[in-house]
């Protein structure tokens, strides 16, 4: 059964441990106990404790957790058993480089189409799937319904295209574009803005140095 | 004065409301109300004024914040003001769209250079930074200092760069790979996963179906 009370920064970890459990999986790893997962992932016992028995937990004391079991629980908790289809807006560097991630099409999200503005890439193909002009993009979605669109092309054109995804019934935006778009609020929206993630590198960078001026016999 | 105490909650808030700030200046507003920037971020007012707050904050009740004064001062917390200097390891489709993103330079990233070990790359440039080989970049190192290692080659490539980049003395690491890398605790590194984002986000389409489900008649 879904639990639906799991916090909010519980979800935020779940890929993580996902993504760990993978990879014991792959090793052929039976079972791990909470302490050697948080050897793993830099992250305390109980804190993985904590997190796990939210969704029922698979932890027997003495006996850890059973790798796949835990693995196939958080996969269905992200709904990751379900396909997705997906479209990348935009064939630039980004589109391209997020449209070649393998590990995408192994989860399950599905290429429909790349749509660019770019006359020249009309009816190439890109990782397997075609490359569609724009203008073509709302008759292509009344006829091949698509769950998530992928926003790969600057603040201007992309805020553009809210009001034609909205119409077409899009479920959800992955947007790489350097602005939030105003969707509605059905349409769930998840930002990856890169110059955030910069921006915070460059605080944490400056605080590492101030630390090590003021304690200069310690490592950190 | 330098305020030690920043949440690192507000602190991943601060790029958002730097690029917000930098919007209005750049439109020419010189103050604006904690209601207004409520409005334009979807953030609650009370949330904006604690958030300023904790670094002195520059509000004036009934006369809002000074624009220009508050980017500058964020700007300052987040260390914008300073050069950074990095270098980006890999030249595939991520590696050129981040090299090619404009705003990094305006923010005072500076690329010092590409490695790659495609041989036909060597001695190109992308978006004004030469390419070098992979296997020159501890030399490289040696000789030009460099805050900022970008790492966006698959995983089993990226760990074998953790040794090398440890000893050149690189400050931080801008992670694109999908793992997590083992540098020591002195070196600042921020992750990008890709592949958790979008794991993320379809949790959260997940969930706002089912909420729709159980409310039809509500609109979200």
């Amino acid at each position: 059964m879904r639990q639906k009370n799991i916090s909010s920064a519980v979800i935020a970890r779940l890929p993580r441990y996902f993504r760990y459990l993978e990879e014991l999986k792959e090793e052929g790893v039976e079972r791990v106990s909470s302490s050697r997962l948080s050897e793993m992932m830099h992250v305390t016992a109980s804190q993985i404790r904590q997190d796990l028995n939210q969704f029922g937990g698979f932890g027997q004391q003495g006996y850890g957790y059973n790798v796949a079991q835990l693995h196939k629980e958080i996969g269905r908790i992200l709904d990751l058993e379900r396909e997705h289809s997906l479209i990348i807006i935009g064939c630039g560097n980004l589109g391209k480089a997020l449209a070649n991630y393998g590990n995408f099409r192994l989860r399950g999200f599905r290429i429909l189409g790349l749509f660019d503005v770019k006359k020249e890439l009309e009816g190439t193909v890109i990782a397997g799937a075609p490359v569609y002009m724009i203008e073509t993009m709302e008759s292509f979605l009344e006829e091949h319904p698509v769950d998530i669109a992928v926003i790969a092309i600057p603040k201007q054109e992309a805020l553009k295209l809210v009001e034609p995804l909205t119409r077409a019934g899009i479920k959800a935006v992955w947007n790489f574009s350097h602005t939030d778009l105003p969707f509605p609020e059905g349409i769930t929206v998840q930002n990856v803005h890169l110059s955030e993630s910069l921006m915070v590198l460059s605080y944490r960078m400056r605080e590492h140095e101030l630390y090590s001026e003021c304690h200069p016999d310690e490592s950190l």
